[in-house]
């Protein structure tokens, strides 16, 4: 059974900016699901900002194993009933996928429970990322390290919760450092934060990048069999 | 300098039932503030529900270092601003102490990110905490273990993030396990949830319950001198 | 690729204690191996204390993903350099599933850099394990608890570092509470502490926890393409 | 009272390389300790290899509280029964903090299980290191980065367990990045590994570095009536 992902994208800058357009003429959204659906396994489609109820229906989500979320300067326009249902789905057991600039997005505010800022600059950095964490599914294929020419610097302190497992840390040419692939659960869901992804760099082009992604996917679908949470059962008598 | 604490209880029960009224004739509030000002280089002063900003106005806030919370049938009547207000200051350092039924408070849920059910029974079980974390400074003077001889019941599955660390397990009469001293740490703020306490039973005069919030307020403040993040500063040139 | 396991026992109870025997006939290493062959796409066989190099010579660990350890009355008869060549392996990418008294196995202290001291008792204890991490792999198909009828107790504290994650706690009748469930990593490899299975309770029958052995094959095999440390490369120039 | 320290120093670069002993004329050790007493509230003594019994007595380990370590070309003369006194030490609650080249010592490798491998190059980078965890105790008094103008270089992959916490991470001129502030804790005990310290380098003349050690100290020293965990006492009779 190929696993369900939701690609979901804001879609604003490929619209407004030609410089963007020209790199994702879809939307990083098509570009992300065409490789995933290259790679075999994976059932990917898109979903963004604009259609009724962000895309983003009971019926959809009930279908999603795996939701991965781009966004950027439209995080406030996103309703917060959806932001719920989103919420609810990842503490079942749905997994999600937060790339770059969705540090911000209401949804992973709300998994981790802190401001998620951090330092940035857009400058042309070359990002060098480091694997910290061997032989970890997300990472299968990649060398010990990989080279981003160039992207927008993010940099510590990254205000998020202790993660898990911290996968990658990155390296940019400006001194500064970031861990750029942290794993955590929350509920029955697998959340993993993976940074690169200017809108105005190809990152979505790069096969690090796009193997990367195509593994998260793997590793944050439910597990077959998995038990879910309830909510409050009140046993009246003990097991004893 | 003494830490100064604020103990915060929604102060309804006490009103309205006698039973828990004969326990904690002055608020549950009272009972635990008047153990931590005995304890010494503590300064615990109250809040509750039904005052002006539920008593906890910006400049209390500004002169907590630990912040106590003891809700459970009025949750929904704490003000989304002031948790707003309350989560602002966790994450710029001060410490925040969640007691038994806080696990469904709004400020708890919104710094873990998640449902924080659980199972649950009234029935006068028998309760034994033990220590997995030798050495915890929130376990200073506790034995391997203690016992309340009475307690309402909490089961897992704990719907809470994977904790920085389990420091108690409890077991119950009736079968269960529950993990009953979780700490975490959300941006510069140090998180320390402990389960006992139901407003049935005498468990704040418990010596060792006292101990254990005593020990968790020194725990839980603000290091003199700690780095505060700040906001998402965007350095335009790089440190090499 | 079915997982290539091998099932380890030191094979001592089974041949001088008849009760044992009883139980486990062929030895506890056969019972748990032909569950395992039983499962469907794990390939396991056996390796025990009294073969030559313990039955773990270079060949037989290069063709294993996943090492099942059991021991308890003879630790001290484990050559050193077998567990400097096991922990090697482990370091390298390949899992290890480590049950019961295998607490106190080398090559468990080795990993854990710690004493692996707890309390027990043989006593008939009833035990319950609780789940708490739903959704993990290593728990698919298992429902929030299960119970044991009569097992040996194992009591906190269990003097091994903060797990990654723990999966599993257990109650038992006398009152005490374990760790039952935890997952580290070393290396590139993954490690699954997994409590029950007393030699004299027919524990390795229990259809829970042969389905927990089971998925903890899968989950701790080495990644296809994962990464694997190597040693101290001295890279005499920079990346930029 | 003061934190009884001592600062353990192979002691054999700076009688051998005249460059090294021009930075550090009395040894490493000596320069940490001045340091540290100048601090306050910290008494701090040396030990050295040559010394009987490498100065790491019965007495001597009995009256510390924190053990420093740097070690980096005589790991091998180390003698494992001080080790094993030492290990013994920690679990029981002793704090020892282990400096840059100590990552390969023979103490810190078992209590890590694992390789503690790393990438290095000697070679003038300049290093900077920043804060991952804002208001943690080794922290007080840091900025949000602090620069060390030449040091060597370390990178990842850090072969050690996913620390407890993650507090500083360093960027170097070459391109790396390295995890360079690690806590753990080991039965009673706590560690903190922290990275800087080349002995060609005055790293330990620099104030931040003083600072970090000298809270570090403070941090993991036993906690005045903290549990001790015991060996295996083997309970007859249960709580209940």
């Amino acid at each position: 059974m190929p696993v369900r992902v939701t690609v979901w994208n804001e879609f604003v800058h490929e619209k407004k900016n030609p410089a963007v357009a020209e790199i994702y003429p879809e939307g990083i959204h098509e570009t992300i699901a065409q490789a995933l659906n290259r790679a075999g396994n994976i059932a990917a489609r898109c979903a963004w900002l604009d259609q009724p109820e962000h895309g983003l229906t009971d019926e959809v989500l009930a279908d999603t194993d795996v939701l991965i979320w781009w966004g950027h300067t439209a995080h406030h326009r996103v309703e917060d009933r959806i932001v719920e249902r989103v919420h609810g789905r990842v503490l079942a057991g749905m997994g999600i996928i937060v790339l770059h600039s969705g540090h911000h997005a209401k949804i992973f505010k709300k998994l981790m429970g802190t401001s998620c800022n951090l330092k940035w600059r857009e400058a042309d950095d070359r990002e060098i990322l480091w694997i910290t964490k061997p032989n970890h599914p997300i990472l299968a294929g990649i060398d010990d390290h990989f080279v981003l020419p160039s992207e927008e610097m993010y940099g510590e302190y990254f205000d998020v919760p202790e993660p898990l497992e911290t996968i990658l840390i990155s390296n940019f040419t400006g001194g500064e450092v970031f861990r750029s692939g942290l794993t955590y659960t929350r509920g029955a869901g697998r959340i993993f934060y993976f940074r690169p992804g200017h809108e105005t760099y190809p990152t979505f082009h790069d096969a690090n990048v796009q193997r990367i992604i195509q593994n998260a996917c793997h590793w944050a679908a439910p597990v077959a069999g998995g038990t879910v949470p309830v909510g409050c059962p009140n046993p009246k008598k003990g097991w004893v």
